[in-house]
């Protein structure tokens, strides 16, 4: 065993150890840890701020994207934003514990599910500082420990953040190990980190697609994620078109650098001629430019389209659009290019939003809605740790309740098997 | 690309094209696949079992043990079994479809989850032929299709039941991509399959330790497995002591093959002395052999155990026996050497009842009952392909619901993100 897997090691030991507490811990002393937290954080504020803007010097320095600097910046607002949403997480209901279904069987044994933390959760993110805090109030909260090994930019972030979470946990009376940051430069840690199947129960990574790639082929430890969100919505023959238009605008527009923005429009051919004209100006207005088929560009301004653009997830104010023969051709168009995140229908016809709805493979189906709905809090898990488009164990949103299992529970009365 | 990875490929592609027929096909058609398997199953009793005597006489040549040649022979009676089993899936309830828990947010969406099939599904298995009829009927029914990779110690068997379920399939009008046998004798094929993340959803692996940790190993798709089952019961203080005997003599010897046989029993201190020797003379009326702690041998015949012993599977008439302080005790020797299994308490506190079940992590956690008890069938799944001691997705016994997932559905009515 090297040097690093020892450490590794240690920390994860110390995490598992930490699990069995927190698994059979009551609500009220989660919640106080909790309130804990949320208390820290504002003791220090002013402290969180100065550390963290080390590491958005550095990062100045290195001339970064503006965009990674937003993302790795906190200001006073965004521990205050933290802080909040630590306190929205003790108002959740505690998911562990609970017996479903519990039902008697011929023999007279019940038996049912009770609902029980998943273990030790391993978090890899990158530039976000607040994913720390995030991920931790609702691994306690579901009583797990959690291991988090954020990105370098935000060493000097990171460590203070670690501190809070350390410190509240002392004043709660809970272990240590409950939170642990892997402090820990050497790059092979990820690899060592997503290999302890005896010690770490599930791997969540966070970032970019390079990140989650290299996670999911090293690991041995089930790994819970989203590579991408290449959503589309179809527009059916006989829409509310000027319904269909702000949902469109909103899909791709609204927020366009998350995974479940709009990334191609599908237009039956039917409405192409009045559709097409309506929601481009609209989208221009947005500044959003187009990359479309040959029926698409025949109709509006938009460069065309190649294979390379109903593949892309553009993050940025980029719309692929293309006209389909009908619903079938819509659903084939989504099961090539789709990314199994979000997918939308809007559309009158009831047979086709239902179809739509049973028969695309996606984490969520949208009838008559924007894709921008596709998130924890709306969908009302009231907070989420990430989003999987791997189908098992979650399908969507991943929030109190997917940082949990099931167990069987058997209440005998000295049956034996015959 | 390899010619073996094309190949791979071209069934998972096959497969992955059924599956999305399969995901929308009525219970009808499914119940009438699961009729015609069973129909041509009973046609074929005399040709299948002169197909699987070819490889149990070249199995008898390499001079197999008679375990495994056992687990690899079929009768006409072992046909008319694995009928009868498919039968009883055609009465479990289709677990597609529904809807769970649809609410109405505030702002008017109406968000519930439909329970949909994982897609395709990689079952990588040893000696049993019978396993290509029971998982097939299982993943038929929860309308996913299966890639089967059995050993190649039953070639002729697995080729001629693979005949059945196409034939049955075809009889039935769902398309043979639906069941799919890998016959493939280059021992790379497997970790090219569980490596196809985009084409299979799902592994899961049946046999010995060695096979299950290489698929692990290799996997980049996600593995429902358990490496073993190292089972315990505690006998409190205080259990009555004559039901105890009976559920430890049950766990131990009515079946001592399986998983969820009883491999170490843990003695409460103040019961030892009554226990010991009581348990102990019916478990060698019945051929059983012990290995004891100290305390164990200075009351019956035992040999003296190792950490060998605490870590085993004897799958055998064997069993470690320890005696602890209390519930304590014994919870934290099943953590340190349980494997998530099935574990028993057998007790008359209700208090330490609920401690152990609440506190006890494995896939089923009993009170006053045998461990045997841990089975799809016997929990009132009704049928299993599989037991999980991983805790995503699925801890414990995998059924039909099991082998579905839940995705996001959303209905709107024009719905954007402020």
């Amino acid at each position: 065993m090297t040097d690093l897997t020892a450490r590794v090691r240690a920390w994860a030991s110390e995490a598992k150890d930490a699990a069995a507490v927190l698994a059979a811990v009551d609500t009220r002393a989660k919640n106080a840890a909790l309130g804990a937290i949320a208390g820290v954080l504002r003791e220090r504020a002013t402290a969180l701020v100065a550390e963290n803007a080390r590491d958005v010097e550095a990062a100045e320095a290195r001339g970064v994207s503006a965009a990674l600097l937003d993302r790795l910046r906190l200001s006073e607002a965004r521990v205050e934003a933290m802080a909040a949403g630590v306190e929205e997480v003790i108002a959740l209901p505690d998911p562990v514990g609970g017996i479903d279904g519990l039902a008697r069987r011929p023999n007279g044994l019940l038996v049912g599910r009770m609902r029980v933390p998943l273990g030790v959760i391993a978090m890899i993110y990158e530039a976000r500082p607040n994913v720390a805090i995030e991920a931790s109030a609702l691994t306690l909260k579901s009583g797990n420990a959690i291991l988090l090994k954020g990105g370098s930019e935000a060493r000097h972030s990171n460590r203070a953040l670690a501190l809070v979470l350390r410190d509240a946990l002392s004043r709660a009376g809970l272990p240590a190990g409950a939170v642990t940051l892997i402090d820990e430069t050497d790059r092979a840690v990820v690899e060592v980190l997503v290999t302890q199947d005896d010690l770490v129960d599930v791997v969540i990574p966070r970032g970019g697609e390079g990140l989650i790639r290299a996670v999911v082929e090293k690991a041995r430890v089930p790994v819970l994620q989203h590579y991408k969100g290449v959503c589309h919505a179809f527009v059916d023959h006989g829409a509310d078109l000027a319904q269909a238009a702000t949902i469109v605008v909103n899909a791709k527009a609204q927020r366009p650098g998350v995974c479940n923005a709009l990334e191609t429009l599908l237009v039956h051919r039917a409405e192409a001629d009045a559709f097409l004209p309506l929601v481009a100006a609209r989208l221009a207005d947005r500044g959003v430019v187009l990359r479309g088929c040959p029926e698409t560009c025949a109709r509006v301004a938009a460069e065309p389209a190649t294979d390379d653009d109903w593949a892309a997830e553009y993050l940025d104010l980029i719309l692929a659009v293309r006209v389909v023969d009908d619903l079938d051709a819509a659903m084939a168009h989504i099961r090539r290019w789709g990314s199994r995140h979000t997918e939308a229908i809007l559309t009158r016809d009831h047979a086709n939003a239902m179809r739509f709805l049973r028969e695309v493979d996606a984490s969520c189906v949208v009838v008559n809605a924007s894709t921008r709905f596709n998130d924890g809090n709306q969908l009302g898990l009231g907070a989420e740790i990430g989003i999987s488009t791997t189908k098992l164990h979650a399908y969507g949103p991943m929030g109190l309740e997917e940082l949990t299992t099931r167990k069987f529970v058997v209440f005998g009365e000295g049956q034996v098997r015959g």
